[in-house]
């Protein structure tokens, strides 16, 4: 049997690409990167714990693609460009097969997005993936949850709640018709960074957060940060097909797992915005604004106005 | 009960040091790190796994100062300057006072090497720790693994083997007399990362390893690097106390956990190492030689040469 260090280099150095910067990868007792003149360094960390995070029956190659995808989507919020990434592997004992798959779906989206393994530690335990993206942006330029203004339109891209919908049906909580039940899966399995996006709102979006608390939980940290309030449009969420006959606006505003990006733009951005949006490989739909009342209003077809507490995933509440 | 984004920032943020560089810490999608010029940055992660690298016993401080010592110990044989953490924590279940014990033991080894907390993730799930740690050090002059040359004298900081001693009295493998027990629990539970050292072989170590794995299998990594075999002299191993009435030569040498240097240097810079080892704040002891040949030899103290297959702790083996 191999040792624990040839593990993750058997299985991961010929998949994902050697980029640009990497002075030394995986191998040594660290690895050595060069940023490119001037960025900043943009670096997150995003663990998944097994019946925690995924539920047991996740294909390896979903969990490879997964763990490295909520790390990304973290930069993705922060307009960041993905460049290294090092992984923290804990298996129950060594799955060549299962190893293979993981490191395949891993490897895929790597390569998407010239993302390049340059480390990692792999050791005996219950099943935990923990993922730290390094990337970067140019110095004074990367987004953040703070600056979000009154006025401001609030955005998000591609679709909110499928993934939730997916954990309720794996939990036997609710029946999905099957369409929605195949489409909700892939969300879940398969989130997919909003990366260029995120490049693409530098210098357009005055705040920036990843969705994978929920909707209201993420935006209420734009909120926060900006100590500002937000005005939300019910019936502008882009919701998938039939959503709304299996569970209700407010549970669908505090799925996670969305792995959207939620941001503001200032009113005299919209129109670039709008142009982007085309562009972006994703849709970009407006979904409210911000207010200079601290507080969640949500805003029903018919026009009334109701507060919220927040809401949103936690994994210790 | 706080959410989990409050537990990180309320035990942590406070504790660590907010050093140079840091442009956007905890609390946001990623953190922003500003690289001084002219330097590489070194990253390197590792996950401590209840059961597996610790026993449930152990103290919570003591697993906060562990979990980052192994990371810095990490930089230190790459020669680099410890700058920023990223915390992953896998906790169980939330408690106060275990938490509170943790971050001190964290931020007491943080605030003696400046190192700044900058992000990280928690979650609920089997106990374990995954630390990221980011140093830097001037473009070129990191210490690697590869660079050993035959003639090279090998060194080792500290002293070797008692962490495993003490790890074979918490399984009831062996009985240690009192004061090697105190001395072997101390140094399993509190390693010193040497990061000091580390940073003075910059330019002198011709290669540069971490004793995490045993010194027989981390000496191995330099030879496998260097393309190069190494003869032990095994009666200048720097030993505990006692040690050898409890445990052989060649167990001590396969014991992991030490947070040790293991390097070489060559001939002429011998005379400067041993004026710099007076202030390295820990020992540094010659203990044999870097050969032509490959694979490992040991020598005993009459003079007897044997060779070796090689050892240490691999967590899948």
């Amino acid at each position: 049997m191999p040792g624990e260090f040839e593990l993750i280099a058997r299985h991961f150095a010929a998949l994902t690409p050697a980029r640009g910067g990497v002075v030394l990868g995986p191998g040594d007792d660290a690895a050595l990167l060069d940023l490119p003149p001037g960025r900043e360094l943009v670096v997150t960390v995003d663990t998944l714990v097994a019946g925690v995070h995924f539920f047991d029956d996740c294909p390896p190659a979903a969990l490879g693609h997964k763990a490295l995808a909520v790390n990304l989507s973290d930069l993705a919020a922060m307009g960041a460009e993905p460049a290294w990434a090092l992984l923290a592997l804990t298996l129950p004992e060594v799955d060549d097969s299962w190893l293979a798959q993981f490191a395949s779906g891993f490897a895929a989206l790597a390569r998407e997005f010239d993302v390049s393994l340059v480390g990692g530690d792999t050791c005996r335990g219950p099943l935990a993936i923990s993922v730290t993206a390094l990337g970067h942006a140019p110095r004074g330029q990367a987004l953040r949850r703070r600056g979000a203004r009154p006025g401001d339109g609030i955005y998000v891209s591609g679709e909110i709640g499928a993934a939730g919908l997916a954990v309720r049906q794996r939990r036997s909580e609710i029946t999905l018709p099957p369409v929605l039940a195949a489409h909700a899966a892939q969300r879940l399995d398969y989130p997919q960074p909003r990366v260029t996006l995120g490049l693409a709102l530098r210098g357009l979006a005055s705040a920036a957060v990843d969705v994978s608390d929920g909707l209201l939980a993420d935006l209420g940290h734009i909120c926060a940060a900006s100590r500002t309030g937000a005005r939300l449009d019910l019936n502008r969420l882009p919701l998938p097909d039939g959503a709304l006959d299996v569970a209700s606006h407010d549970s669908l505003l505090g799925f996670g797992d969305d792995y959207e990006l939620c941001f503001t733009v200032p009113p005299q951005h919209a129109p670039t915005l709008r142009a982007l949006a085309a562009s972006a490989g994703c849709a970009v739909t407006r979904i409210g604004q911000i207010e200079a009342v601290p507080g969640l209003c949500l805003v029903d077809a018919s026009g009334n106005v109701r507060p919220v507490a927040g809401g949103g995933h936690d994994h210790f509440r």
